[in-house]
């Protein structure tokens, strides 16, 4: 039984459970959807009662009902290195890779249905706080005069994009940053805008998650400073991450939303307050670990490797 | 309590369940996400644990509480009309609106994870074989050699796209059409292709599903003629449309198929060969019903309304 790794080629975090993964001699197979058609091949046939599907990379051919687990790390568009690329293309190159692979028995980290609920920060912070996680006060409106009451409620906020995502695309980032007093919030009406109480944080702390075993790692941050970054991502002064325990409250409340929101492996970040409180800022099910890992030691790499290969540590999420 | 209908203003379709939801005293709340922000504004507070969302539109504002049901019918893109209108807009207004309406308890016609599951042919093709639907023998291929192979053992095939969307995009098709004898194949290996035995119809059926009601109609072919048009949407001398009776094993199937994808609605479209065994084509969950309802009287307009408005006939999908 084999593991299928989807992921682009330089991504070198999918290396550290590969290494893992060989050691124990499970087969892996790894590939990037871009390279379909041509470096990737794929085929199914659906004949007398039953469905056969095929992967193919350099010469190798894998049945998916050969697979045990399948990763998707961080893969490029179907196609997207297709000399005749385009946007239907890349249609076409999906849905015949996911839709065969959604035919298999194999295990997802994540399903891609599963990652695409996930990744919406307006249903993250309702499920947190269903399941009894500390969610600082947010609104994310379109009104102008929302906007200006909920100042007024909770003067010292943040503001962050809704999806994540930013306007350049890409890997790129946008800072979550202070609002500054006084704003006049005209512009929200040209585009929904979050907004958060923000948490007079002492440390930042990132949970990772890989089936029920969890990795918190916490850095420590100046005393409350007005002028620092706000966002541990873009603080040069960030670190070092270090391996910390995870209070009984956080680890249930963390394990329910994993199980609600079927995931396999989760990235939470959370605030620190000066009371010990961990307030929950987001959980991305495609974060990276492997900045964690190096820093802490934390053998993050090799438990994803360990729920690839289906080794018993407890349940999964379905 | 208000039924949220996302569409299009041209949606006619849509306005044959408003008319029954009106008739009903039903609140009905009628929206374009393409006309967000500006025409459509949403908000949603999440403070002191719990959540608050409304929905704006025209000067008319609905708590997201007071959603009784959510028709995902034809919507545009989130924020398309905006004059600022990027893919990046778009995102944020996508998570905003669709990310809070994940939040609500309403039911969802169809919920969007289960639509864009259901829109994967390759998994179309292998649910409805495990429902214990007649499925034609079926490849999907990038290999040349594969489909050459294929064609020796079904001389007789028809190709479509994997998607079913049209390389020029919208809501253009690309017909299904036969496949010459001959064929070298050697553009397979360009993109991915469905191939599937032809199956020799005398009928096509068109079976909207509802819920747990069924409304079947049925276009008399002319007899098996190698030059006819195969693909019914493309075929002048199709039809008329007549109202016909689902058979007792293809209604468990089609009952089975919507319960595992979580389906609401479905229009299925079957071939009926000439011992009468209707084939799966495919189920299209959001397919087109006026014009089954406008040649056959079958009422379906009312029963997505009913459908909508929670009126009982029957368990729905969750």
């Amino acid at each position: 039984m084999t593991v299928l790794i989807l992921t682009s080629e330089q991504d070198v975090t999918a290396d550290m459970a590969v290494v893992e993964l060989n050691a124990r001699g499970i087969p892996v197979l790894r590939l990037d959807p871009a390279e379909l058609p041509g470096g990737v091949d794929v085929s199914g046939e659906y004949a007398h009662g039953t469905f056969h599907g095929h992967l193919s990379v350099g010469g190798r051919v894998v049945s998916m009902s050969g697979l045990r687990s399948i990763w998707v790390r961080r893969p490029g568009a179907p196609a997207a290195r297709s000399r005749a690329a385009s946007a239907w293309l890349t249609e076409e190159a999906s849905q015949a890779l996911y839709g065969m692979l959604r035919c298999t028995d194999a295990r997802w980290m994540n399903h891609p249905d599963a990652a695409r609920q996930a990744r919406h920060k307006p249903w993250q912070l309702w499920l947190a706080r269903a399941c009894g996680l500390p969610v600082p006060a947010t609104l994310i409106t379109t009104f102008p005069r929302v906007a200006r009451e909920f100042a007024e409620r909770y003067p010292d906020l943040v503001v962050k994009p809704v999806s994540g995502a930013h306007p350049d695309g890409g890997t790129l980032a946008v800072p979550t940053t202070r609002v500054r007093p006084g704003e006049d919030y005209r512009d929200v009406a040209h585009g929904p805008t979050l907004l958060q109480r923000r948490v007079r944080k002492r440390a930042d702390i990132r949970l990772t998650c890989v089936g029920d075993r969890m990795f918190a790692a916490r850095a420590q941050g100046a005393p409350d400073d007005p002028e620092a970054v706000v966002d541990v991502r873009f603080d040069p002064d960030a670190g070092p991450w270090r391996p910390v325990s995870v209070p009984r409250r956080v680890a249930d409340g963390v394990q329910a939303y994993l199980t609600r929101a079927q995931l396999a492996y989760g990235a939470f970040d959370f605030a620190e307050d000066s009371d010990g409180i961990w307030w929950f800022l987001e959980c991305n099910q495609s974060g990276q670990f492997g900045f964690v890992e190096i820093e802490t030691g934390q053998p993050i790499g090799r438990a994803v490797a360990q729920w690839l290969a289906g080794e018993p540590f407890g349940p999964a999420p379905a």
